[in-house]
């Protein structure tokens, strides 16, 4: 549809265009076409020289996109057109590598086989901005390690946090999803017309090599897996990789959900890095948008979707080659991958440049003030407030004592707090020192130091400065 | 993306891509701008012959898309690079004429209205489209008013059909569609940076318009509906639109996907028209593949989860402009007008060019025989088979007879059946000819021929040969 | 799968379950047969006093919904089990009234429109609750059409705002989605097993009442539109429907989650009805849930998916009844009824008690302080700034002025943006009541509340305080 | 909602409801809080006998699930209520014991946990029926190893094939989901309020175990995998779940979308198994509704929305717990997981029972006749028509032929074409044998023995008759 981008800002670059616009398809058309007489010259099924043949002619830059989408309406995919186009100028190069070209081969192999390339491609970029990214995150983890702030559940605070743990438990969902993007294999598909492979089987009776081989040969020279069986109407490796990919705009989609709210100027924990021409507005000189993180988020909306159309083009995957559901699978699968691509960049960007404000992080950490630590304060204070005597609730109390600070201006709660709780406790249960340990937030982090470690050791390829983290506990302790 | 069509044939034409690709867009960005600045120099507020300059500049030929796509990852919206770029034109041909572009306009006002303005023009091509098709299955429905074939239910012959009727429900079916469409206001958008219309009321201070009157002004240059208010948060009329292209290619795919089914050789009671080039195969010089259908379904199989994404972002529109929500509108309504023009476009190709073969359809009516009729047999003979004498219960009686008909072969079945019949039955109570007359599948047709000319008469706009329609019904029974 | 809402909390009341559960859907199939009944009987189809005993044995009560789901296996639906359980019972009660039940219908005619009977009663029930919020809402709207808020967009603080014209945007879009849903007719379904009313023209022959007449009496009886022709194979009025009830929990799902910000402790503008109960924490006493904001989000973020679900469904609706997509339409129809319902109730309590803090949203407001204004300022200041003289661009000075700002310290930017536009304007251009005006944010509130006032008076149904709204305009001016 | 399945057949069996409906979900919530306790106590935590006292209590026939459904409304998640009554029990029986009840748990932990532990148990009940049926599935492969049939694709006939393959390709979509479900780790959540597990390391103070000892222990007690850190913020286990489920219903869609077409009257190549109760209508005797695979369909047409959804919710999975996102989970889970068990049933009693018919499978074989062999007999014919002398390319002259063919009768083309090409052909080059052998269909099935054989022993556990699979392909080829 003549789409650059410019209704899709996320993935509107000339990177994530290179990778994954038309000319990528054709080109991955191509080198399967090219690898495959490659593999027939290998195994005798082709003239000598022929594949040389063919890889010249399998140069991108020789074919017009644009027209091959056209006039791939009349057959309903891209792969007969180009390979009508391919043919004339190997019958021009050499009548004789015609032999070469296609061999035995049918449109759903090639398309097939050719998404799978665009997408190991596609992937190798998108691992490479993913480290920049889990890179930043292991050092912003290891950075504020010690740096207190609020966490928050159903949008209120809930407990003392760190920003170092926040950064880490963003790096867990980045990793974990990578690295299940990154284990996935990508088959090769092979199966001839109907899957049954008949034609390869004509080809080469009397060679050699028979079909598995040659499948063996193209897999390796492509980079893909050889599948153990044509998997044309088993759909599971596009709907594992739409899974993958969605997967990981998933992780980036909660970041961004962070970013969006922390660096809002009510909050202002966070802000994205300031660069010229980002966050600028038409209308307004003062206003900088978090722009990065809104694209990505405007990804991460997007590719559940996306995931979903793979798994029902699966589900309705009827005959031997179905009746739409197979042309459904490619814009999707495209989308998916320029989205994670575009989003990856974005938030590589974004992370790389985060500004981190520690004393405002604190300061919103103040405004629930002592309360936070009622759960912290309960565990210690609820035992001694309770009295066989008087048949007193601690739990009860403890409420009484946290809805009167609640009915104070939120500056003096602090103070309230520490007050009624010195009357509630005897000092000789409860001394002033450990009373004030309670109030704390400092105190009252639990794991938060381990658990970041644990997080980043159990992703060694994700965190450069892993040897550092490994040992970061002690020295946080120390 | 750089993406001309080629994973997506069904929008992959000229077109198409003319009328929703990004130059359409751009152009009606533009052309919101021009018409924006007319109206201001209409109302005094610039500077006369600035409207001239701005609409001389507003020429999407001007302009660099893709190096605009790229450019609007700066801001996140192309509005402003493009506005970036206009200015500079209108500034080399007269400075003054600055003052009559965007001046009190935000990106969302223009970028809004744009894609109302662009969704009108696909609209319109699209029921272009759809009058062809449907004014072709009215004719359908005419000539096959008396064409018998089966009804199927859960893909089991059901009762006796008619082919007229069959295209009578899908005309009913795109007509239904396309009504609700066409009856869809699109309203511009207008209120300014916070949906305050702040600065329009500086812009208009002490002028006799204020901004709603150049609102209203706008919309009648642009053809668009003028809104009581901004619905910048509101996005009814996004999700309405979304949803009305949705139940158009619902409508499309209704049909594909009978005429897969009915197309195949097993069946072969239609055939999509012959075309040189359509259907061909990579690899199999016999194949007729019917791809008018299959492109239609793609399309249809894709459209409702761009829907369902039209409704998300709608439900997660936070604040006075969202975070993320509304950028991941615009590739989904985008796709849907493609994917709906796309595929009205193969439709219709497919429709007036439909080959019906009423006798298979006959022969295939005749598999099931006259056990179809049972329902109809069951009404008469249900009362005569039940004996308060006996205590037969008419309806396990008609049973029996049924599954011994079951146990026969297929072609003895019809006269198994009458025999059973017969023999069930006395002469007396259900005369020979009586009999036979239940078991003749064209009197069982019920009101087929009254629906068919119900569904016509609904749609007058639709059914150009509607006169012939409402004295169909005389017609067929004469 | 004996699902009472234990995992669907926004769903999980009586009343939703009264109006949505599998008794309300065997309650409407029995309806719609004895509905039936009664049709025939008028017409002299079926004996005086059947329908009194098909009304008798119609009783939901009488059935065991559990069972019913279970047998339903075997057909694939409901009805073929509860209507052999009727069935028996007419019979016990008095056999001749048999000839009432079910007659020429099939069992899509009676789920059909049992479900759109279904939904016609949740339909009024909604109705019921948004008036409540949509007049809670415009009360709001009046109340603050002077409370200054910010409005934000992008997340970033983007102009002055009035709580009231937020209040008014809410109300629009529950408002214009309620309007949607309310003129929506659900029609009777009618049609027969194929569709051809084959069986209703027997029992109707050489009677006074066709088929399409029997047809309105039963869609008048149950309260539901009559459809020109059977719609069995046309979804439109599910797809509507399904429409209409997304787009209706996006509005809600706007509201919250516009409320879950405003109400967090970091931004405090507003806060949800405290009531026992309501946002407790099963750890963390000193914890306020937004719980109603979060149900109410919860369902926006389904219905999305499930408006496509039915659009999906009637894409792929083969033959005169499907293979599997008529099945697929029901649970994501009652889904979303249930989720529309279930969050209106919440969404009402949630409105009605909403708590609003007009000092903190002043005081957020000042956060970005005097720079709000800029758009406004950058109107009056950009032309006085310009120079022909030195050749100065306004636009830049302006920008060189607030870059300047942004560089103090917050609680200076006010005062400081103040002196440096005294010092860059000379006080004979701008005076300095002039410019103390301009940097009043309760002076740049745009058509605030005339827009407010709009949004009102297009819904009058929907706000009961309208008299009062159509002269606030004035009433704020005064 | 009061949901027994009465609009979900095919989830609407009891074995169902057990694993998957409200109850199931109670008791998994209970087993989680009975098996901590008894990790507390078994730590020191819990004063001894504390854990065989809330096991006591923890039996679900004890709780009203519906009346804690409603009561979760207000917490927003059934964890609360039902703590609330739990702890109540407990205290009667023993107050003690309430030391052992979820302390330094929070909801989310629990919940999350006795999701995982419910979707085990499903996994179980899934992968159990999915055996039977792939068992049955390896069976038909074995079994029709030589039986022909016709490849289909884009509707059409493509190349000869056999139904043991076909057979074989469902196999591998089902075993290689069963096989990928298998394979994920479910893990224990468990992190506290916030996932800092501060309560935890408050209450393990000084004691030999810390939080990630007791963890471990609790996730050993409940057979889930013990997570290397909380995962309450990344989504990846629910969205890989959601997948693998989906993926399992994609496979299941795939074989029943087959089966609809194969089993329809025109084709007839295959039957559901006959049972009585089954495929009944409510209106028509004689039909017989492949209502298995109908219901397995709509199964597969539910689940990729539902995959999306979880998708979604960790994609806006905002704060250490989010505002709505996570509560958007639960549903979709449930419907996924009862999906994906009550189409596993439907599915294993489709293929057990599945009635195959080798005769109509040639007969429709034979309707295209020669044609099919197009390919196989292009590889030899083409180079032998053409001709450098006369310059006649090979592949037009074959297209002549294959088009005179096509204008003949369709019972007629098969002589027709092994006379045109005998004519085009002279006997020197392909004697009449090696013509004969060319137009038989059992000669032209390439590899599909030996891909069926690959398929089968690429899953041994799911196979049972792999032995003899593995030896087949010389079995059919003595």
């Amino acid at each position: 549809m003549s789409d650059f981008g410019l209704l899709s800002p996320v993935t509107a670059s000339p990177a994530v265009a290179a990778l994954t616009g038309d000319r990528a398809v054709l080109a991955a058309i191509l080198d399967v076409e090219a690898a495959w007489a490659a593999v027939l010259e290998d195994a005798g099924l082709a003239p000598e020289g022929a594949a040389a043949v063919v890889a010249q002619a399998a140069d991108p830059e020789l074919y017009d996109a644009e027209a091959i989408a056209e006039r791939s309406q009349g057959g309903g995919n891209p792969v007969i057109p180009l390979l009508g186009d391919l043919r004339a100028r190997v019958r021009e190069l050499d009548p004789a590598a015609l032999a070469a070209v296609h061999s035995s081969l049918t449109s759903q192999d090639v398309l097939d086989s050719a998404l799978m390339l665009l997408a190991d491609r596609v992937r190798a970029a998108v691992l490479t901005e993913i480290k920049g990214t889990t890179t930043a995150l292991a050092a912003l983890a290891e950075q504020h390690a010690d740096t207190l702030c609020v966490g928050r559940s159903l949008t209120q605070h809930a407990l003392p946090y760190t920003f170092g743990l926040k950064a880490a438990q963003w790096f867990q969902g980045v990793a974990a999803a990578a690295r299940h993007l990154d284990s996935l294999e990508l088959p090769l598909q092979f199966g001839g017309a109907g899957g049954t492979l008949a034609s390869a089987t004509v080809l080469t009776a009397g060679t050699a090599s028979g079909p598995f081989e040659l499948a063996e040969a193209l897999a390796a020279k492509l980079g893909l897996a050889a599948a153990p069986a044509p998997w044309h109407t088993n759909r599971l490796p596009m709907t594992s990789l739409g899974g993958a990919l969605a997967a990981l705009t998933d992780s980036f989609g909660k970041i961004a959900a962070d970013v969006v709210f922390l660096s809002r100027p009510e909050v202002a924990e966070l802000g994205e890095p300031l660069a010229a021409g980002r966050g600028v507005s038409s209308a307004m000189p003062q206003k900088q948008n978090p722009v990065l993180s809104v694209l990505v988020r405007s990804a991460a909306l997007q590719a559940p979707a996306l995931a979903g159309q793979l798994h029902l083009a699966a589900a309705t995957f009827n005959d031997e080659r179905p009746d739409g559901a197979w042309h459904s699978e490619w814009p999707a699968l495209r989308s998916l991958l320029a989205l994670a691509l575009g989003a990856a960049v974005q938030l590589r960007e974004l992370i790389e440049g985060l500004r981190v404000f520690p004393d405002v992080m604190r300061r919103n950490l103040e405004l629930s003030g002592p309360l936070l630590l009622s759960e912290g304060v309960a565990a210690v204070v609820v035992p001694l407030l309770a009295s066989e005597t008087t048949g007193a609730d601690g739990k009860q109390e403890l409420q009484a004592v946290v809805d009167a600070v609640l009915q104070t201006n939120q500056p003096d709660q602090a103070a309230t707090y520490a007050k009624l709780l010195r009357e509630a406790v005897p000092a000789a249960l409860l001394p002033d020192a450990r009373l004030a340990e309670l109030l704390d937030p400092a105190n009252y982090l639990g794991e938060a130091a381990d658990i970041t470690r644990r997080i980043l050791v159990a992703y060694p390829d994700y965190a450069a400065t892993t040897r550092a983290a490994t040992t970061m506990k002690g020295a946080t302790r120390a």
